[in-house]
């Protein structure tokens, strides 16, 4: 995908055709929201499935908790030599009990990131999508 | 830094000291924190000086508006092809607005991300640091 900045502005706002684009073609992430008023981030594996994003998780572990039936926050970005991206997604979190919708969470195709036994399923229903686009280097000077 | 997993154990639980040499050693991370009752995370770069971290933002910029005087939580991960792994912080970010905080700030040689005009310095003032390494490969069966 090309980025097209104006001219001198490091700063590209996506529109949200681009912002999925990314988010689909990357499947590491970090999770963020509110468990007991204290904020925490936890790093994912996802994958973007009809408009849903799937994580998944063994019991017990942090996401797990953090993410029960709650607002979340999911961030994805890739950075190269001159450039970088990012893109955020707000939405809702739920962990999976019924088996119609853990199979739609499977043929999302979404690898857990360590090699434990994994066995809740969690679907972020997306409410909006956010990307912005930056070229890298040094700021102006100040005058 | 070597990671001494115990044997078939795919998640290691760092400590402080094996926490604060990974975050040292990288320079970019999230920033997530609530505004407004709603969760946010922002792509940054920062630079750990004298056991505080340190951000650099422009005026108007998200991260400004998210940052003032409030708790945040930091992400840095690495990913390799066969492990990775993650630190979060936990802290109080402020903006800066003494002399002598912004030439300690300035000395922690923090770069900003994009080249837009920055004069906006932040400090995190660490209240927990948390680091967790992975191996990465394919779950184990379920029986």
């Amino acid at each position: 995908m090309r980025f097209e900045h104006e001219t001198g502005a490091p700063v590209l706002v996506l529109n949200d055709e681009q912002s999925w684009e990314l988010l689909t073609h990357t499947a590491h992430g970090r999770v963020a929201t509110t468990v007991a008023g204290m904020i925490d981030i936890v790093p994912v594996n996802y994958a973007v499935h009809k408009g849903n994003i799937y994580l998944r998780t063994a019991p017990g572990n942090k996401l797990a908790s953090m993410v029960v039936n709650s607002s979340i926050a999911l961030e994805a970005d890739g950075i190269l030599s001159d450039e970088a991206w990012s893109v955020v997604v707000h939405g809702t979190a739920e962990i999976l009990e019924h088996e119609a919708d853990i199979n739609e969470a499977r043929e999302s195709g979404v690898t857990p990131w360590a090699q434990t036994v994994k066995d809740f399923w969690i679907r972020v229903t997306v409410d909006s999508i956010s990307g912005r686009h930056f070229i890298l280097g040094e700021q102006p000077e100040m005058i």
